[in-house]
């Protein structure tokens, strides 16, 4: 009988040893965003950065180790990746085998279960998820804090996806201080994020690139010299459930950064028409009363942050806009979770 | 015979002494942006800026001053003014009669050829036919300079409207010495304004209003401390009649003004959904070889700035990418003009 290897957990057959895990990590939408590094290389991010985890939104990720194997291998979804994600996860790969003193190579299948590249940041998720899993499937029972470093190091966002609910990265002065942890779990503040989906395109600049122009637009300083303000009064606003204070944050926080991104050189729009239709919206609805707030990653999706009371009008109002606007809803995520690893379940 | 008064020129009848005059002047678009005041009290600007006139649209105004007055009147258009309008008109009224020494009342009459309040400066252009129709019914024939210097008083860019083609403004230390001069005459170089009316709508905070809110941004002090710059490299851009080294440095400067008005407290926005489709659609365009880039004033329109050779073509392409977008095309203005003075026709 042949089985998928990665249900096979460790296993000695023909002088072949593998080890396997299988992890899930939600996406995350952050209230004060990252962008742009003090250190690219290993992802050293410019300002400290706050997130909610995204409960309807992970990817969940297979790896195996196997002295079988001459090179890493990565599906998503089922289909093998373009070489250039194989790229980016096998040097990922090569981080947690420094670190883990292997030398093996890893069979990796990814699944998202939302779109990738629209600005819903699946690289977040996925490498959080990798990160888990692979280091599990080598019998590391890492700590939340090692599992964010580490994480951090494949994609910046990815150590957020690692904590709990409501979560905050600190930049940190050095890889190894360089890590998120949770601020408040999920259900401390019942908020949903009421995406609307833009477009499904994958996005013209990646972050990574993207965050490589930060420097060149003039407006990048200033936007890093007043992060901590930011994060700190989204952090109060949080702990005291205090949507009136949380919602002018989000939304200034989220202008910063496309901000800066149009006024790169070369300059970034991720705003699409339809972006700005939904954000004057939320802004008006916010107005008449509702709970809501927008913000926007690296992409033209609108990730309208609700007060958990407003989120089905919310909802409802998006397709009114434009009935061509897709609409995903999420409740707070919790963090990154071990599905199996060598034969066990947790 | 009975003649509108404007027609009179000087005039003693029943001892009624009345003084006239009509001048034009153009509208002006901004490549290096005005935002924000030092002193708002007598608009002494934050940053020394730039604009080109626009031939198409200028503002007419007759001026009799009269001592059967017992208050200023104001016509726009041949319609009675606003309130708030008139207000504003009889406060430059009083700074012209503080310097003319006069405490007659005048009757001023103006005409635009323009939608006002769309993000075409009406002010700029009815504010500067004022201040020279103003001072020269009562016989003042001022300086460029100081005309250009009292224009600013009453709204700040109708100083560039003053000087003939490309202008600079000056932003000086105090108020004898913020004035704008001309750097290049208006067959320097043939640019067109090809500008993509999105909307007829008055703009929901008004310019004045906008300016108070520079500072509620943080990154107004970054765009004001990086302006000269900026004004140095379109000036060189001008003179050199080099389009692809104009093009960045005009859209960076429109963006970093609509990105300190999108992070002010309350945020403004002035973009709409379809001024960002245009943008988007330019950005495209010169990726092409058109010479074109775009700019935006305090209002949704979209000034496309057109190499002569290219002003067709993307006036047709803003009718393709949507025939509810109305085009006007503009090449660049003189300055302001007297057209009549108490009987004489200059």
């Amino acid at each position: 009988m042949h089985l998928p290897q990665r249900q096979l957990g460790l296993r000695i057959e023909n002088m072949v040893t593998e080890y396997t895990a299988t992890a899930r990590a939600h996406s995350n939408i952050a209230f004060i965003k990252y962008w742009g590094n003090r250190d690219s290389g290993i992802r050293l991010p410019a300002n400290s950065s706050l997130s909610m985890n995204l409960a309807a939104l992970h990817s969940t990720t297979s790896v195996t180790w196997s002295d079988a194997l001459e090179e890493d291998r990565l599906l998503i979804n089922d289909e093998p990746a373009v070489p250039a994600a194989l790229l980016r996860v096998s040097a990922h790969l090569d981080t947690l085998r420094a670190e883990l003193r292997s030398t093996l190579h890893a069979d990796v299948s990814s699944h998202n279960n939302f779109p990738m590249g629209a600005g819903i940041a699946s690289s977040a998720s996925a490498f959080a998820a990798l990160t888990l899993a692979a280091t599990a499937a080598l019998g590391m029972r890492l700590s939340e804090r090692e599992l964010s470093l580490l994480a951090r190091r494949g994609s910046g966002s990815a150590a957020r996806s690692i904590p709990t609910g409501f979560v905050e990265w600190h930049a940190g002065s050095a890889d190894k201080d360089s890590y998120a942890e949770s601020i408040a779990s999920p259900d401390y503040w019942p908020l949903e994020d009421v995406i609307a989906v833009i477009s499904r395109d994958h996005k013209h600049v990646g972050s990574t690139m993207g965050h490589a122009t930060a420097n060149t637009s003039i407006l990048q300083r200033v936007r890093v010299e007043t992060a901590a303000d930011r994060l700190l009064s989204a952090i109060h606003a949080i702990l005291a459930r205090d949507f009136e204070a949380l919602a002018p944050v989000v939304e200034e926080d989220s202008n910063l950064m496309h901000a800066v991104m149009m006024t790169s050189k070369p300059s970034l729009f991720y705003w699409l028409p339809k972006s700005l239709r939904v954000m004057l919206a939320v802004q008006e609805w916010r107005r008449q009363g509702l709970q809501v707030c927008y913000t926007l990653d690296a992409g033209p999706n609108v990730h309208c942050i609700c007060g958990a009371q407003d989120a089905a009008v919310v909802a409802a109002r998006l397709k009114e806009l434009d009935p061509d606007i897709e609409v995903i809803r999420s409740a707070v995520g919790g963090g990154a979770q071990l599905l199996t690893a060598n034969d066990r379940t947790d």
